[in-house]
């Protein structure tokens, strides 16, 4: 008993094509472009406002919202630090990508602020999760140095702690909300060789806590999406150029069939 | 009689082809990559200069100019507001994109000050243009809300106000001078499931602009080929991924004679 | 004579594979996505931390580190101006990739800057090797409006002052750390219709250093590698779009014997 339902994802994919939902991303220069192609394959309506003066206004009026401390500029971190606040006073869904926290001192400092401010969602590897816990060394730029098991109490701590969902990244995804845990098996290492084959799922787990308010469900969800259209753009790939390329169309095609039949889940 | 004929499209893309016109591009983080791809693909130069010690200077040496206030930094919006004067000092053709203004205060304020100092070409969907004019409420980030006939009036009159050309985005894209008005029917829904798929567009006017001194005629072409092109990489696309990568293959490559035979003007 | 064996290409590019070297990149907003990408592909770990209160301690841990000046904002000049002197602290080889210098003030005063530094290697295209060395009058843009053949007394005189390589890129590439001297006729025109078809290949010389400390041979060992990627992309690719896609999937792929087949050195 995993506590999720295959059928459920499917629904919530056609949830978000039907809705559009307005994710509001505050992320890095590396990924940006990557996030918001990737959000409009699957159907939803990327807004990439990241400056204070804006981002707190925009926070209460989106469907979703990711905070991704991967390039995290002094202006960047003033726009998340008045956005993510918003987010909470207005019930919108955020979901913190605490990227390469650990040993780098401005983005560690400001992922444990932002934590405690009760992120919907938690994405990391399971460096960033270890990192955020306070348990771990952290890893190597945006690099897994550990597995998705050792973070396991890691995820279940943060999760208690804010009261909402911490996914982990790596070979196998783990979600879990402190009570209930799923793994996914999903998924292609060209992910790895695409950047923001990482920070991208962040933004689609904005998407689907945008139309589900179980966010655990709505975590479970993005997870089984994104990497099962990843192996079907793997199965047509040539390399991490041409599955990138692939890996968008398959998000704007991949039905709920598809994931029925795919998902390996435990 | 619409005021542009199709044949001085194919001539326009000879000479932008031909003379590699300089663009400077301000804009914003989420498309700048694909912004310059876009330029290099047609056979223009893109040069995203966007400091503001280094963006007047250049602004006077470029062939046409960019402003694009989807991510409206302070550095870049200093950059902005040294460019542009800079531009109609030298003589330099520029074209303002008012990225989601309406409600978000920064690029709203920003959009009006840049407005009165006349540029050569405005583009935007027609939310934008409506709120431009100051007749509108402003779209929900870079969608449309609103279709293009509802903006003819307020294009109409930025147009007169500036002396400049106004082009309103949409499934069928209106560019008009004031006087002249041409309706263009060409492109693919696809354009709008590409981040950039607009705001590039910005730039290809620019490249144009740079070429030929009639700014409405400049405009129409650009929108010409930039949507018989979007028509053509439509046609071998799976879905946005490799639509993104056909569009960019079809710039290099569409000719006069196709322009001739798809264009669908009214 | 040149001074490089084309084995060795095919060895160290085993080694990057290997080891995957940990590339700390300040570059630009523009090719940052790409430029990591090109690093995934070809196997080594990128990771672009870009602000002063982190760029000097990750350029101290990093393999090697890349300073591109293609879009200078205040804060990344603060994070090249921290990241260079702890690299030569600790040892870290860099590359500086002097992007459009020459007559814009601020990237051309930093560049000076950077160079008297003494970085491992420097990257540019002939215009901008002139430049920096004191001798030309910069390009437009980043476009070279010189021939390779023009910048090589520049070459071996920023060489011999910074006791590091030199590397001026063109349609044949010519390497030299003013003892040794080799051209590399390898490539294709279509990397100069992909933003970062250059700015990319600074961070690739990076991943070479990382590897390799005799950086002459590491820096032509990146070049090949580089280019003749790029001929094997080329020989599918039907425009710019596709080209992109397939260089990233041959950085992927190309192998010792492919180099050998292929290399043109002179």
């Amino acid at each position: 008993m995993t506590g999720f339902a295959v059928s459920t994802a499917g629904d919530l994919l056609t949830r978000v094509r039907e809705r559009g939902p307005l994710v509001h991303c505050i992320t890095n220069d590396v990924v940006v472009n990557f996030t918001a192609n990737v959000l409009l394959a699957l159907g939803a309506a990327p807004a990439m406002v990241d400056i204070p003066e804006e981002s707190g206004v925009f926070a209460g009026v989106a469907g979703g919202l990711l905070i991704n401390l991967g390039t995290p500029h002094a202006e960047r971190r003033a726009a998340m630090e008045a956005a993510a606040p918003a987010a909470v006073e207005a019930g919108t869904p955020w979901v913190l990508d605490p990227v390469a926290i650990g040993a780098l001192p401005v983005r560690t400092a400001l992922a444990h602020r932002l934590r405690d401010l009760g992120p919907s969602v938690v994405r990391g590897n399971a460096s960033e999760i270890l990192a955020l816990a306070g348990t771990g060394s952290g890893g190597r730029g945006v690099d897994a140095t550990e597995g998705v098991d050792a973070a396991t109490g890691a995820a279940v701590e943060i999760a208690t702690k804010t009261g909402g969902v911490v996914a982990v990244s790596g070979a196998v995804d783990l979600i879990t909300d402190g009570r209930r845990t799923v793994r996914i098996a999903n998924g292609d290492a060209l992910l790895t060789r695409v950047t923001g084959g990482g920070c991208a799922l962040g933004a689609v787990m904005a998407a689907f806590a945008a139309v589900e308010s179980d966010h655990f469900t709505a975590t479970c969800a993005a997870v089984l999406v994104y990497t099962v259209a990843a192996e079907q753009a793997a199965s047509f790939a040539g390399g991490p150029g041409s599955f990138a390329v692939a890996f968008l169309d398959a998000l704007s095609a991949v039905t709920a069939d598809d994931l029925a039949r795919a998902a390996r889940l435990s």
